[in-house]
């Protein structure tokens, strides 16, 4: 852990830089997978799924009999605490349906927006060493609330050729029928050109490693949508002598196990607070199964200790986490104040691992200051905003000066011409 | 113009293809121009503003006295048809505006989405042959009626070093007071990474050229985001006897005009139409000052007649257009089944001029087929949606079971610790 007591505002910019990944290597092999998959659809599928996660698969369709299977491996409390985080995961998001904005913007002239769904979508699950059925929910349910009509799922197989029972009863109950082993690159480029058993789809969803995030922005150049970049997660808590230090430092860990390159931040305005953050964080690390990975990523973690609560916001809302957590006594001034963060987590009783499973938020969330200019993951990412317009003859009467003068002015003689022969014919009385 | 009489639906996939642009060669070009702006800043600005304007700037920030002067050089009848536009438009943003999404997912669980504005927002107005600075207008009142702090906007100079004092009136009338003398690629770097006299910014609006259009692209790469992809404007007009063919022959002509590269085309039930609005284009065209320009975009236009509206809609969809005019005995049949168009023109009194300039509706839409997964300029292109939590001591214990059971599932520990040290503290009593 690096401390930094009162840092200068000059220090910002480096204590706000996220470590650099070197795209460039990556990016020639991810065009290389994406020309062979174009070229060779499923053929290409199988060859870098043998290559890359070890196994040879011949069907790359999970099968109704694997589904039904895993239904039954699943216990009963995991199927019933899914039940829970699905419910409020629901909840959440069905609340964030909008109806027809309409307006009648003059006389005569009838204007409207309307969202409708994205109709083909794919959702993008990592394999390794965790296997993420909360982020099925985080994806299928938005998806399925929006109305998406074809909704494909791809994750890749372990070394035994199978998917993790819980992945594929939660997709299950999701009601996501199309699933495919597939992943990393050639998954993406799956979804971006479709194959002979996977369908092309329209928009692209779901976290990954830097593989599929460099994949997924390469996808974007074929047409196709994604939800954002991705990066490695971050956690942001600010605390001051309101906090429990235990809380915050169990919370700061739960991040830290992600990855070794979690990035975890503590800010605060208490120097005993920093203290003993610093002292339950190593009590608490020792007994974590990955300690690992998160000593790693501790090791690169900063405690930083600030004047006041406006520098904390200030240093905050540049830094832009992906998770902010505030335990404060002046929570409201930080909620009213926070303008970069991808979801915030108020008060001792909410930790971050709430929102990641059943509280009813989603978990897929811009990282990297992405949080800046990306929305995190929400209803309205799997829908399109389009506007209607309906105009009256009293209407183009109204406003059919105005767009000659403003179509002539910018030297688009046939675009006022529309409007004139409109104009002359009503009134001629045709 | 291209004739196609019932096509067959596997001629579709052609029928729908844009043609193709090559950006291989342009992406070496962007590249170099944006390392050089990384570098060298202002320097590079005015090295690339005399090569490809082809004038020396001296000072990038347009000053107060060339607003001044624009203000007074643009007539009084320009300045009432933008302010009824300016309004229009403002009418029809502003309603687009959503409140805070407050949801009790579960007894002490308080789950929130907020919009809030993106800070900083850089608008590209094109130059070229057209000032449009009615462009301003669809970017400068969304972005100010969503409370970005600060919106710059770089437009290219012309010849003699100026700017349209029409843009710079709009710009002004909307509250934009740092207005920039740079175009193409060059603009884009700079507001991609700040150079001494032009700020960095968090997102990248506007249409461009396809130098624009690569150089908006690779700015994703360096954490900006971006409006959405461009490409050549686009318009498709269903029609079928209740359309009159004069109106939508230049509806057709005023999307030719743009560039020769406009798409154009005509979905129609009714052979009879089909050969007027043929007719109609050709004793249009003659009259059009911009004729050369419309003639070549209407060699590549498309009239194709189909059997049914059932088979219409399903062609438009899968086509996609940016600009979508219906004016039919079934309009509403239409309205109803429209999934992927950026607008919708109902009726014929309801020219896409209108959209363009004066209605209320945004302009910058969807080309190229990604009217499937893209919306169109709208208030919450400005915004982002960020969600918030508050976990009471009772919400925890309601959810915290179903927290541990998912987080042991998925195999991370520390998640599972946040929650169980909370649990343990109130059982506790602590």
């Amino acid at each position: 852990m690096k401390k930094y007591l009162y840092p200068e505002k000059e220090q910002w910019e480096v204590l706000t830089t996220r470590p650099t990944q070197s795209y460039a290597d990556i990016e020639e092999t991810v065009k290389a997978i994406f020309k062979e998959v174009q070229k060779n659809g499923d053929t290409a599928i199988a060859k870098y799924t043998s290559f890359f996660d070890g196994v040879i698969i011949e069907k790359t369709e999970v099968t109704t009999k694997e589904i039904e299977e895993a239904i039954n491996f699943v216990s009963a409390d995991l199927k019933e605490a899914i039940a829970l985080a699905k419910s409020n995961i629901e909840k959440f998001h069905a609340a964030q349906q909008t109806g027809k904005v309409e307006v009648k913007t003059t006389v005569g002239v009838y204007c409207w927006q309307e969202k409708r769904a994205i109709q083909k979508v794919g959702l993008y699950i990592p394999g390794g060493s965790a296997p993420l059925f909360s982020t099925v929910l985080m994806l299928a349910i938005p998806a399925t609330l929006a109305g998406c009509n074809e909704i494909i799922l791809c994750t890749p197989p372990n070394k035994n050729g199978t998917v993790d029972p819980a992945i594929l009863y939660t997709a299950n109950l999701c009601g996501i029928t199309k699933i495919y082993k597939a992943g990393g690159i050639q998954a993406i480029a799956a979804m971006t050109f479709g194959t002979q058993s996977i369908e092309k789809v329209y928009k692209i969803f779901g976290p990954g490693n830097q593989f599929v995030t460099v994949a997924k922005q390469i996808a974007t150049q074929y047409n196709v949508a994604i939800d954002m970049p991705a990066g490695p997660s971050e956690l942001l808590v600010f605390a001051d002598t309101s906090a429990v230090p235990a809380f915050v430092a169990a919370d700061l860990l739960s991040q830290a196990e992600h990855g070794s390159d979690s990035q975890v931040v503590l800010v605060t305005t208490s120097k005993a607070v920093l203290k003993s953050v610093e002292s339950e964080i190593k009590n608490q690390l020792n007994e974590l199964p990955r300690k690992e990975i998160a000593q790693k990523a501790m090791e690169n973690s900063k405690l930083i200790l600030v004047n006041n609560i406006q520098e904390a916001i200030a240093f905050i809302n540049d830094y832009a986490p992906e998770h902010f957590i505030v335990c404060s006594k002046k929570e409201t001034f930080f909620v009213e104040n926070i303008r970069n963060a991808g979801s915030v987590f108020i008060g001792n009783y909410t930790p971050e691992s709430a929102g990641d499973y059943a509280s009813g938020t989603n978990h897929i969330l811009p990282t990297n200051g992405y949080a800046k200019n990306y929305s995190g993951v929400n209803l309205d990412s799997f829908m399109k905003s389009m506007t209607f317009q309906k105009i009256s003859e009293k209407g183009i009467q109204n406003i059919g000066k105005a767009i000659e003068i403003m179509a002539e002015a910018e030297g688009l003689q046939a675009h006022k011409n529309a409007v004139t022969l409109r104009l002359k014919s009503l009134k001629n009385g045709n």
